[in-house]
């Protein structure tokens, strides 16, 4: 299962109706953040949110209201406890830009590991180990990285089979967990043997900072959850928001139905966008599934 | 007149239910910004604050939640279509920590001018003439300052002497303002003919984050109004909020009382302190013009 979250759906300024947008995303007792602007850590706090459970914070460009949050981010990650590694991973760059917001933020209590992604690559973190994370370029005024997040699923396990085996119950855990065992009377027991077949995989892509292009819509292909940019819905804007790299709710309506997810929801809203839902209509008529996302929107995946 | 406002009056770290501690000084459209944690900005648009019209941002030293906000202060400084200079001014060093935080925000459309005070000195900005800003060391974890903000006041015009030596009604600004004037008789007339005294100036003393010592008290002497730290005002608590370098409620009202200032305002709480006025009783009876202030804080000086 996959907790997926928005803390903050506020694109370009911090304002007091919305926080800037981010995603958390959690399975068990592991997470992943996408972005930290400007008060990320207080939006976070607000969905009691365990900060000590993140092993990966992705950084999808430099923009300051998407990584200003860093330092106290990283700060308050230390007062939670965190000792084991943090891997921060985003676009070329992302080391030098860190280690110059870590100015104010040196002596962490936990080791920072970088990833780079320089063109579309994939990072399998070890300590999170049933997770993949995918990244694709997009079209903004700076490098700019959209992600798809992979959550694999253990095959389900299947007591039936394991007791005409005669396996004890205290070791089903082991099983489960992918390890062979070697039972008393000396029989090899693999895991293929008492697991039914694979599940499908969790998947949720995440772009926000700009221009549409139909490749998203490759990369994002049949995903579970698309959280993609609505930076507006008035169409009288468009040429505005074309011009500062964005996308319109229509545009990404029009990937998410190119991409056949099952479901998206827009977010990274105009600080002048006042009631996203005014525009959702138009978005709907493109792809049905489509939801305005408010700050504290969440999902627990598969539904 | 001096407007002093406390949008923010949380210590250590930023919270749902308070913004980090700063404070606003205002006077005829020109502002000084003292600190700037994460979430400022956010916090100065609450209280409907002209983010243009500051001409002096003073940090006190360079822990996270003093400084954290300072990209996205400029930039949004920058969206309020500021292009004359500001000034930067805190404890050495301060240059270089600005600078690697501008990482991720460049290309300001206003100059940064900086002053680093190395021992205690003042700053007389150009840009706004009419004040001073005095600098002292405290005693902390790293070097931090605290301030005194004098706004000097011009004397009062006597309209009654401007008339008895017959002078035109559109000069008398000129006057005002300290400029010499010759009459169409070919008098020459200066200011000090037409101006009662000198006026008092406003004074405005800050501190937070500091071991309470008695020289403090010398350098607030006499002001109108001294903001200080109260991280917590439960005595229990005393020794572990001194190992962290920071003053308790009472030690800042035996500060307020030695300097014989006006009036005291605690701020700079601890994240686990939930109701100040629980506090205030005893901080009273060390300096009965004692009040804990809360978010949005203000006065205008004189009263």
């Amino acid at each position: 299962m996959l907790d997926v979250i928005l803390p903050g759906t506020g694109g370009m300024l911090p304002s007091d109706t919305r926080w800037l947008s981010c995603c958390w995303l959690e399975s068990q007792g592991k997470a992943v953040l996408i972005d930290c602007g400007e008060g990320t850590q207080i939006a976070l706090k607000k969905q009691n949110i365990r900060l000590g459970n993140i092993e990966v914070l992705l950084i999808t460009h430099f923009h300051a209201d998407h990584i200003s949050g860093l330092p106290g981010l990283l700060l308050s990650i230390g007062n939670y406890g965190k000792t084991t590694p943090l891997i921060i991973a985003g676009p070329k760059g992302l080391a030098r830009v860190t280690n110059a917001l870590l100015t104010i933020a040196p002596n962490l209590p936990f080791p920072i590991e970088f990833t780079e992604f320089t063109e579309n690559n994939s990072l399998e973190p070890q300590s999170f180990p049933s997770l993949r994370i995918d990244s694709f370029r997009l079209r903004h005024g700076m490098n700019c990285l959209g992600y798809k997040i992979t959550l694999f699923r253990k095959p389900v396990f299947n007591p039936e089979k394991a007791a005409a085996l005669n396996i004890p119950v205290q070791l089903y855990k082991v099983l489960h967990a992918g390890e062979n065992i070697t039972l008393e009377s000396g029989e090899l027991i693999t895991p293929s043997m008492v697991l039914d077949g694979e599940r499908t995989p969790v998947t949720v892509g995440y772009y926000t900072d700009t221009r549409a292009f139909a490749e998203i819509a490759e990369f994002v292909k049949d995903c579970d959850l698309l959280i993609a940019e609505g930076m507006h819905g008035d169409e009288t804007l468009r040429d505005k928001i074309h011009a500062k790299k964005h996308s319109m709710f229509r545009e990404s309506a029009k990937i998410a139905a190119l991409a056949k997810v099952k479901r998206l929801w827009l977010t990274h809203y105009s600080p002048a966008l006042a009631n996203p839902r005014e525009y959702l209509p138009a978005a709907r008529a493109i792809f049905p599934k489509t939801r305005t996302a408010h700050d504290g929107f969440k999902i627990t995946l598969p539904e």
